[in-house]
């Protein structure tokens, strides 16, 4: 029952997530041995602006 | 002093948000004997494209 | 679809989980008309040297 | 190599993510001593039909 | 600077674990052209009695 | 009402923990101008074997 939850920064196409929710998937059946349709996926579109590291936002890098 | 995060189809209107976290925190209180006052709930819209199963977007079931 | 996360203090009884986890799935379907089997729950125990409030921890209170 | 997740009523400018953001970093790296670089933040901005407390939504409130 | 996070039941070796960080971060960079360093991961174990389906703790399925 | 996650390795002491919210709780207070009481923490301690960069594990690092 993996549930999997992908934070990135948005602006990926439609292509590039359909590609993304296919490769975790198979890799994560191939690592756990778990069929397909146990495993669930949710993306989520992070902005440059809600995003920082070493204490600045990615907007300001 | 619980804290519930709810993710869930884009589309539900106000009043189905409302009638969710009145019915949530009410069962809650009943399950963990706890005030309502103690129960905070966060929403999160998911769009169909963001969402997967089997390896699949639900926005391509 | 729904995915609910639920964190709570640590200390709950199994009873205790087994009637949340139902109230919680029950009002979910009541208030958004989905079907029992399409709601999950994970449940997450916080030990009070964990959860602050206040900028105080709850072990502390 | 903390990974901080800030959710938030909507509406803070860009100032405030700013400012938010090198806060916490800051007073990270000063409580568990580690570098700047090592601190990751995400925010997320919560609109207030969707956070709710004792059973209500704070857009009704 | 995707950050994956996987929940999944309690139980699996370290083995596992090393296979699926490689697959899912393989997997991520074929789907987004992101260099390897750039996915972060974490993993958290969660107990049957800590996940239900269908208003249903899996530890008393 | 801001809510904070914070995960990091495990092995942190009581004491940093309490610095660590004070000064998170702060910092958040300074930059948002909010009431200190309105900003809950949690904390999550992750194991090495849990949280992988780049493909691999901390505790393989």
């Amino acid at each position: 029952m993996p549930t999997i939850h992908v934070e990135m920064f948005e602006g990926r196409t439609l292509d590039q997530r359909r590609k993304l929710v296919k490769e975790i998937t198979e890799g994560t059946c191939r690592a756990l041995g778990c069929p397909a349709d146990a495993v669930q996926i949710i993306l989520t579109d992070i902005k440059k602006e809600n995003w920082a590291e070493a204490g600045k936002l990615f907007s300001d890098s």
